[in-house]
């Protein structure tokens, strides 16, 4: 059974530091958004986790494997490094959808994400070392069947996009309700989604509802691991596989 | 009248890359493609420009200000510096659309984005420094009317985010089918969209078509300028004016 | 005593890589050599351990704490993000030029740094959990006594700059002659020197010898610790007592 | 006759910010460091400069090409997504030593590095393009003779350091006394050196002093340039001639 750690990683009171005194240059808040970003992603990442870029100033990450400490360190490195600090939730649970939800809760009894009195709030608990399992975190990657054939070398790249987005947007509404999971768009084609413990034919009805909802076609590859980074790796290996073999839906695992 | 300059920036065989010998980590793709897109956008915005990350294998951008030199010392610095190239198409238009089909036409013909003998393609031209005007940008910042309030600090961030990512789709789908427009979630509950010749009566009935689509309230901020920085920017100072006065639309240049 | 974890990270073929096919743009060499250190500054500082520029393609680190494993990765992340990898040397001492001899014999070993074959080595062992003490890193952080008030406000910058490099280089030289010890410029007017179990006298004697050989006036902190994050944390607190209380050399540990 | 606009960079109140209100981690100041000296170098470096690291808190350019606007962005884009703000001191000379000296002066009227209220200062004059030539910047690209033979790949890492430091040491301090050049050590075995009008026999009795003081053996390419990366360019190539003829020094240009 899924035991997914979720961690939500909120810069603190980032609207209004981004206009005063005056509004900054979009193109330096583009690029403080994508470094801070990239920074959680190795700091995370090198510890078996991985962190979806999501609103930029919320992130989301699976963080099996990082205990508080690891945490709290997160927070004092962007803190000596960037012009705004983070706050962290934490929380874990069967679904990942209910883990995250416990970790915006911890946040928000903390205070407002715009309270400039609310900063480097690290709030939550995590799953201890003896409690973890194999089966603990399952992810599913997606990507649309032959998206550079039938898009990219076809159509303009503003409706390549467009075609992708909405496949993105149909997925990510009908995985969180139908099956409690949390989808995240990661460049090119490729959706990579959170989930709690799914099977072969809830994958199947995914796929068949975004087909019909939007007319985009998707494969899926999904792995099970301790934490993100060993689940994520199962999943891209069993993509190859539905890429390799044309087939729509892989488990790189036994059900 | 709008003449736009659009750049499409696409990673060369970026797919096969990722795969090739084995799939890379999840974490270090997501790094590299948030660095590079953070680089693209410090080169763009220190010239007047704007680059919106979009799908990260393939960044839109509105180049104004920008000639082919400085295109061909951003693709040789980045392939200095990474362990991927880039492949530029530029392309003009009266409206944003037009030009980024043409800019996808020049890198179409060029090859595929998955040849692996196309490398470092620079296709198209530019609006010589003669021939721009003082309108030859039109920006319209949306954001979503008090997202901290409603959503961020009440629903879970995911329930937000997907909110948030509902309100882009269908302003994204309408921006273009109705007005030739491109539109760019930013991060936060941020919206930019680069528009041709719009005027006051086109924002509001966008505002009203998403509103009645998906229930999610905006409101908009536009500029005009000779690049995106300054449209861009006068954008920003209109949609404080949103703010401040509980305003829908705000023009920061008279009709 | 002390039992210093050392390794030597060398960027592979670099010199043939900076001019093939032609030179490269110096200003890219610059950032991409400020980011790839950067980078292993995370990585390694994360886990509690240091890393200096030093000459950028060979960069030396104290790595107590840091397992094979960890190098493994910091190798492979690398690998995947920069357009040049890494070779890595591991070695252990009681004293620290002696574990950065064995680190660089065991590159050595294995091929030339110009050898365009030798790509990625990771040779060398690391110091057992079991047998880590409190003792295994000592570190001393001088810096020049009012550097910004005797030099920086008065002299022109480069002046200051040669007056600060003339002491660091007969300091280096001098801690490594005579006390087997390797020492670092990081910034500022200040260098962080690696020490075997040296004490009160032997500091008070490296800096009577830099004043006399290059009238330059030092002041030092030494930390003592499991890892260069602790030892060294304690050498900024004693520096902070040099600077509140006018002494020129301060133990945070007692000897 | 050369004409350098040389600017420099220095960090506002950097000192205290490092300890207040507590020391900062090391490896997080050494982070912070490396990449706004990268930022600062593809910012200038993108404009046909050059800028050295030198001690990091005070950084020092060659700014020819670059005008006060360009500095007032580049200081603006870094207060937006550094925790450091940055001032900026720009002035000219038939010789680089003079102008780094009007540069410093700038800074120094305008208040102490530790001045906390000196904040964003940008004082100075550049040339103006009316007055800009072929032969306003020389410079110098100097290595050691078959470096990794003789020290890389034979020597433990610091001692090949320690005489790459000896030979740097000497040489800066030699060009800056003997011809008013400013030497900076750039990675590797590689020293970039300012001048103004030397001649091959200044070069040949620089690298006979450094041989005869330290016993470190130096080769030199030269070059001459409207700007930075022209005269650096043409710099590389000439020493590269060095590296394949067995010649000591070489002039890309006629005398």
């Amino acid at each position: 059974m899924t035991n997914t750690q979720v961690t939500l990683v909120q810069i603190d009171n980032y609207g209004p530091w981004t206009v005063t005194p005056e509004p900054r240059r979009e193109a330096d808040l583009q690029t403080l958004q994508s470094r801070l970003y990239a920074d959680v992603s190795q700091f995370v990442g090198n510890r078996g986790g991985y962190v979806f870029f999501t609103r930029f100033d919320n992130m989301i990450a699976v963080t099996n494997g990082l205990d508080l400490e690891d945490h709290r360190l997160l927070q004092e490195s962007a803190g000596n490094r960037y012009p705004v600090t983070l706050s962290l939730g934490v929380a874990t649970g069967t679904d990942p959808v209910q883990a995250l939800s416990d970790a915006t809760t911890r946040l928000q009894e903390a205070g407002s994400a715009q309270d400039e009195d609310r900063r480097e709030c690290l709030e939550g608990r995590v799953i201890e070392d003896a409690h973890r399992t194999a089966d603990d975190v399952q992810i599913a990657h997606f990507d649309v069947i032959n998206a550079t054939g039938n898009y990219t070398d076809e159509l303009n790249a503003f409706d390549t996009f467009i075609e992708i987005e909405q496949g993105y947007a149909e997925l990510m509404r009908h995985m969180r309700r139908a099956h409690d999971s949390l989808s995240f768009f990661v460049g090119g084609d490729n959706v990579i989604v959170v989930c709690p413990d799914l099977e072969q034919a809830d994958y199947e009805e995914a796929i068949t509802h975004v087909e019909e909802a939007v007319d985009v076609s998707l494969q899926v590859g999904v792995g099970r691991g301790e934490n993100a980074h060993d689940a994520g790796f199962g999943a891209k290996h069993a993509l190859e596989t539905c890429r390799a073999d044309g087939t729509r839906v892989e488990l790189e695992f036994e059900q």
